[in-house]
């Protein structure tokens, strides 16, 4: 007779429905707006039309008397509400120019949407009409808004007290990239511009903050991917206890990055809140968000790349000018400095040479946005890697194979001096070479050029790795992120036997709730169906430092791990109590204890639980109840992976770029939800296309945004994307027990280089090898026509 | 040069302001009944009008048609809700017999008030006049009201099927209690009653349920002491995952006991809620107050003592007869045997013999009411010892001196054979006598009566001990409560340093939030201003036993304290680190870490967390942040104990009883918040002279209440009590850290014996020495006309 040893089902790796989408899906979703408090008056700002002024005198008289109007405040008037500005929190370097930035501008604005006066009434239409009245005057300065013309001796001063527009300089060098360029037998420099553009979430920021009646306490519901952060950052800005605040982020209709921020409005809404003891509310509008949330990217990348006539590059150099707008938000620094050590890629070589010099602009403040610095280092060396492959004359998928660095599951020491946890590049790549038909594309491709198709054929390859699961720590080279990058959970288990989970992560859109109880259920050995899953209420979640950076599985999804696995090691002592058995001799499938090799008695993790808060057996000194904790800070970042192939035709007499083909060949390590995978692939490679094809925030000379609503900003329809062919390898990350990566900004940084580099691959035959994003029909057309620049091939 | 040895600031023991009261006071408090979420739909519940009948008709016709009705639904309409009945969760005896109480009733009505149907309609008056409409033919059956009668031979039943009215026995012996009577010297039997009174707290029970969008779950906002027992109990009755409940317990106007309970209309609030998708609310109004929550109280006791002509007590045996009322609530079987082991009182004899029996009734259900259980026992032990002391014509102090346990500091196993923690009987009896002037006043009583004065003065003790903080384990005598009897406490620490308590107790007056900011601030020598203190949401608080029976301070306090303390031993490690130093070398005084005998660099407790929070420096291993649960599982009842001495004036012209003065000598332990001990003092004090002298639910013999409103039922008013001169001994139990043993119920208990031995001993030299409560003067007018029963002198 032959023991069947039982097998314990897995629920991680399945795709599991979402439970989020119920209620999204059907219109009975949560939003901030939706909140709504007895006796709530609302805020309307007074924001700048201009883009540098001093402001000499604002008449909020005309306001007052409005209908409705319950306040008018100036920057003055609220200076003593306010203990500090709003803090950056990642400053760079030590010498880093940070200008005071006040919630309200009180003697300057600095760029279009700076806001310089509040209206609080008791109706948002009331408010904004109120707004219309206040008169400003404005005393106009000379605006600086070419983040390389900033730079040019003589430009005007964004703040003029610091003499220069130049906000740090933040190198990085790993050998002597000089002398390897020097030896190079080929090398290759590209300028590459990442336009600004916008999160453009489908729920605009908003907050509400509702007085308690008495104590001091507020409770603030904000449209927030970082409920933690707004917490302590609005306590300090205000003055108030952070016990006294709770954060609470309702369901967030997106935030790309735009919403991991702390901005002006929501401590306004606080210090009106406590000032005129009422619940008051903001919500942004369509065109304040193109005004007063940050944007994304706005850098312009130099590259430098050295190789062997048979493509082995040797070195690297990147010159960064990143546009940091009129102020720093939250991590406005640190965005283009956090690429420094993926612009090297997936590619084994010598000598790295990395320098971003941050620059002020009277325009918006840049900040984070989906894939930040990973985005555009991938789309710098993957753009420099086909300009190498030209110069060359090499197949740009074989110059990249003979780059590749071989597979590694234990981490790995790059060029740019950090370590990758793992990889397996090659695997990856020739997935998607495979799923692509590659050779066939390029048969293609010379057979309609030799035939003189109008409409030009183009293969464009993204690879890239992305540093995911911010991490504080074990980043090489001296680099140190000052901010915890753990994550919080706590599992706990009802009398009743079903599982509660706690997370300091706070999803808007991910899906945390289907995974998380995944994750719990697969260690626990119950049904995800009896997990429950709590998050984004600062009360609820006390500890967490929320969700960006592709960070939430891989820190956050961990925790949950550790704390149910710290559950199922009390439940086994207690069930070894119970069953007067050894632990040891124990074994624990489906959730259910039994001894091993035997028939014997058994207990369900459920009877445990109930076991455990009945309290009347235990074992000597346990404490009640299964419950635990568990913090979980990564020893690395995880470095997801991928290759991402854009297949497009481009009409040459229109300019028109046509995306006939997407694959798209990623690595997150482990999978906990198929599902949720690709939906993050699908939402993210979307963004990547529509920097690549359509978006671009743009301002006139004077800093006058001249795309500030979305019939001139142009957020593609679904209509105007492809099917995407999505798979994925899967290579174990060893910095956590799930080998997980992270998948929330691989799509957007794969992307945009693969079709922009299918376009040229495209049009490279007709003299244009240079493109800036996004590829517009009129941009592509006068390429055509030899307006744009082509890069210089040195030797 | 002499070291100076830092002495720790201490906050417990000091009177620090409730901060709970500005809310109160102010007219700030949040109540359920202020809960309206949009569309809130109201319950009207269509009660019986007669103590006992077959329904045989229901007509919801009309009360359909009224305006604003959404729908009227019987017991059988929503049979298909509840998947179990409204639970007892202490049946004390394997055979007690357990009705089936369903939240409406189906084919029968046992009570007047028992709900046979429920209005459901947009506005609270509109549901109450729809109710007025809803036709039920009730077909009468005779009721039994008297609780001794029901076990006469031939008594109607309650209950048909069961055969009989008596629900269960449950015995307790300790010694031949037969065999000690039989040698005593003279052996006294006494009859007391306790009659029904009600809780009466200024704010009447209420409940809104409140659907989720999507999902099943529900937010229950009830007026309990109990709202983690409401979640599972409710989860339990509904048939919903106890994950799929939250319950929130905002300001609570008061409990005594009648909101330690889980009621019909909770259940019928969730279950309508779930069936109409809307929010649902219900709010008592005071009539209901008195027909549909628990009563307390409810008894007659017989009891006999036999002692030496010297005055040493030999045996005590008790025999109760307890009034369950038509249905068995949460405690209901449970609240009189729970006096078992406190009829020995202070007490130290030989022989114990005790039996309760349990009687159905056509009344409301009883339950806990403030004392319960240990108030009767109480009043019972100290009117029999007034009667054992005029059968001696000794003393009655003296008598009980004779008696007293000796001081003890470590448990002391007493008659009933359980274990008492601490006492210094003596000490605190002593010091009444010794504040009220005993020998003065028993001067005055002499010097009056001689003189013939018709207002006679009286001296009444009230010694009592009572079991504290619910214990489940260590009862001696096979007794063990099946509910876990610990209590949960969270204490954190922010990133800037404050704390944060979360603690499983449910506080509806007690002063929780003081209290235990005072032994957090204390462990963490911090100013408790720094600390906030969370409770009485599910959500928030997820363990938890909630607050009854005086365990808030020795249970939850306790585990609060562990906590605080667990928080302070990972201080002490990151402190160490963070100094290089031993840890055994640190001293931690007002919060600050130092290395003991020397000025060299020290930490504060807030830098510590702000260190534990970013990470950057921790001890190998260690998890960020500063975080810890505590569960306390006390190993036994705490005992507080006091005399109370009660000084009257009876009119025998009016039969007026008038208190002229009022002495109460505590010991609840070590004490952590002086005002809140006098606080609770006095109101439970205004209790047990409420019932001694005013309070009385009375029914007629058809089990119609004659005292269903305000005006009949006679709540006392501030200007019907004198002021009290209170003081404390400090006894500290070895069974918590604190020393604690609880407040909450003592003034209940030594009161009530105190006012009626003290109008006894003003009347016994006419005649009168048996009274009933409530001690009205038409019941005194009367005895001292005859018509009042003396206690038997057996021999």
């Amino acid at each position: 007779m032959t023991e069947t040893v039982p097998q314990p089902t897995t629920h991680v790796g399945r795709s599991l429905p979402r439970r989020e989408d119920a209620a999204l899906i059907t219109g009975r979703g949560t939003w901030t707006d939706d909140i709504a408090p007895l006796g709530t008056v609302h805020l309307a700002l007074v924001r700048s039309p201009v883009a540098h002024a001093r402001v000499t005198g604002v008449d909020t008289s005309a306001a007052r008397e409005h209908d409705g109007v319950v306040a008018v405040l100036t920057g003055a008037d609220l200076a003593g509400e306010f203990v500090a500005g709003i803090p950056t929190g990642w400053p760079v370097t030590e010498d880093i120019l940070v200008p005071d930035h006040q919630p309200l501008a009180r003697d300057e604005v600095n760029h279009v949407g700076d806001a310089v006066a509040v209206v609080v009434a008791t109706g948002a239409a009331a408010a904004r009409d109120a707004a219309e009245l206040v008169v400003v005057d404005y005393d106009e300065l000379p605006a600086v808004v070419d983040v390389e013309a900033a730079l040019e001796p003589g430009a005007p001063l964004v703040h003029e007290q610091f003499g220069t527009n130049h906000c740090y300089t933040w190198p990085l060098a790993v050998g002597d990239v000089d002398a390897a360029l020097a030896e190079a037998d080929v090398v290759v420099e590209g300028r590459y511009v990442q336009q600004r553009v916008l999160a453009s979430p489908m729920e605009p920021r908003a907050v509400v903050v509702t007085p308690d009646a008495v104590g001091g306490g507020f409770t603030i519901h904000t449209s927030t991917q970082v409920p933690h952060f707004v917490r302590d950052i609005l306590a300090a800005i205000c003055g108030i206890s952070d016990t006294k605040l709770r954060v609470v982020a309702p369901d967030v209709g997106g935030g790309f990055g735009a919403k991991l921020n702390v901005y002006a409005e929501e401590a306004l809404a606080l210090v009106l809140a406590r000032r005129l003891r009422r619940p008051v509310k903001w919500t942004e509008t369509r065109s304040e968000h193109h005004l007063a949330t940050t944007h994304g990217r706005g850098q312009v990348q130099h590259m430098t790349v050295g190789a062997t006539r048979d493509g082995r590059i040797v070195g690297m150099k990147v010159r960064l000018v990143a546009d940091m707008g009129a102020y720093l938000q939250l991590l406005t620094p640190g965005i283009a400095v956090f690429g420094a050590f993926t612009y090297c890629g997936l590619y084994d070589f010598g000598a790295y040479d990395f320098e971003c010099r941050g620059v002020f602009t009277n325009l918006t403040p840049t900040d984070a946005y989906r894939g930040a610095g990973r985005s555009e280092a991938a789309y710098a060396h993957e753009r420099v890697l086909d300009d190498l492959a030209r110069a060359l004359q090499m197949d740009p998928a074989e110059l990249r194979l003979r780059n590749l660095h071989p597979p590694f599951s234990e981490p790995r020491t790059v060029p740019s001096g950090v370590q990758y946890d793992s990889g397996d590049y090659e695997r990856a790549m020739r997935r998607a070479l495979e799923l692509v038909g590659y050779d066939d594309l390029r048969a293609e491709q010379t057979r309609r050029r030799a035939a003189g198709d109008p409409v030009e054929l183009g293969i464009g390859i993204g690879n890239f790795t992305e540093s995911g699961g911010l991490s504080p720590s074990k980043v090489a080279a001296g680099v140190r992120l000052q901010s915890g990058g753990w994550e919080a959970a706590t599992v706990r288990m009802t009398t009743a036997g079903r599982a509660e989970v706690v997370t300091g992560t706070s999803p808007h859109g991910q899906g945390h709730e289907t995974a998380w109880a995944q994750i719990a259920a697969d260690s626990l050995g119950i049904d995800p169906a009896d997990v429950e899953v709590f998050h984004s209420d600062t009360m609820i979640a006390p500890f967490g430092r929320d969700t960006y950076g592709s960070r939430s599985l891989a820190v956050g999804g961990t925790a949950v791990y550790g704390a149910a696995e710290k559950v199922v090691a009390k439940a086994r002592l207690i069930a070894a109590h119970l069953l007067e058995a050894a632990e040891s001799d124990l074994q624990f499938v489906d959730g259910v204890f039994s001894v091993a090799g035997t028939s014997g008695p058994s207990v369900t993790i459920q009877e445990v639980a109930g076991a455990a808060s009945l309290a009347a057996n235990l074992p000597d000194g346990m404490e009640p109840n299964l419950t635990a904790d568990h913090h979980f800070d990564p020893p690395n970042f995880t470095w997801p992976f991928g290759t991402h192939i854009a297949v497009v035709e481009v009409d040459t007499e229109t300019g028109r770029t046509t995306i006939r083909r997407f694959v798209a060949v990623d690595d997150c390590g482990r999978i906990v939800n198929p599902q949720i995978v690709d939906g993050q692939l699908h939402g993210g490679i979307a963004q990547g296309i529509a920097q690549a094809l359509y978006e671009h925030a743009t301002f006139d000379e004077a800093g006058q945004p001249t795309a500030a609503t979305l019939a001139d900003y142009a957020v593609p329809a679904a209509s105007d994307l492809p099917a995407f062919d999505l798979d994925q390898t899967v290579t174990p990350s060893p910095t956590n027990p799930l080998g997980a990566k992270g998948i929330g900004e691989s799509g957007a940084i794969g992307s945009s280089p693969a079709v922009v580099n299918a376009a040229i691959d495209a049009l490279a035959a007709r003299g244009v090898t240079a493109l800036d994003m996004p590829l517009t029909p009129q941009r592509v057309w006068r390429a055509l026509q030899g307006e744009a620049p082509v890069p210089t091939i040195v030797s």
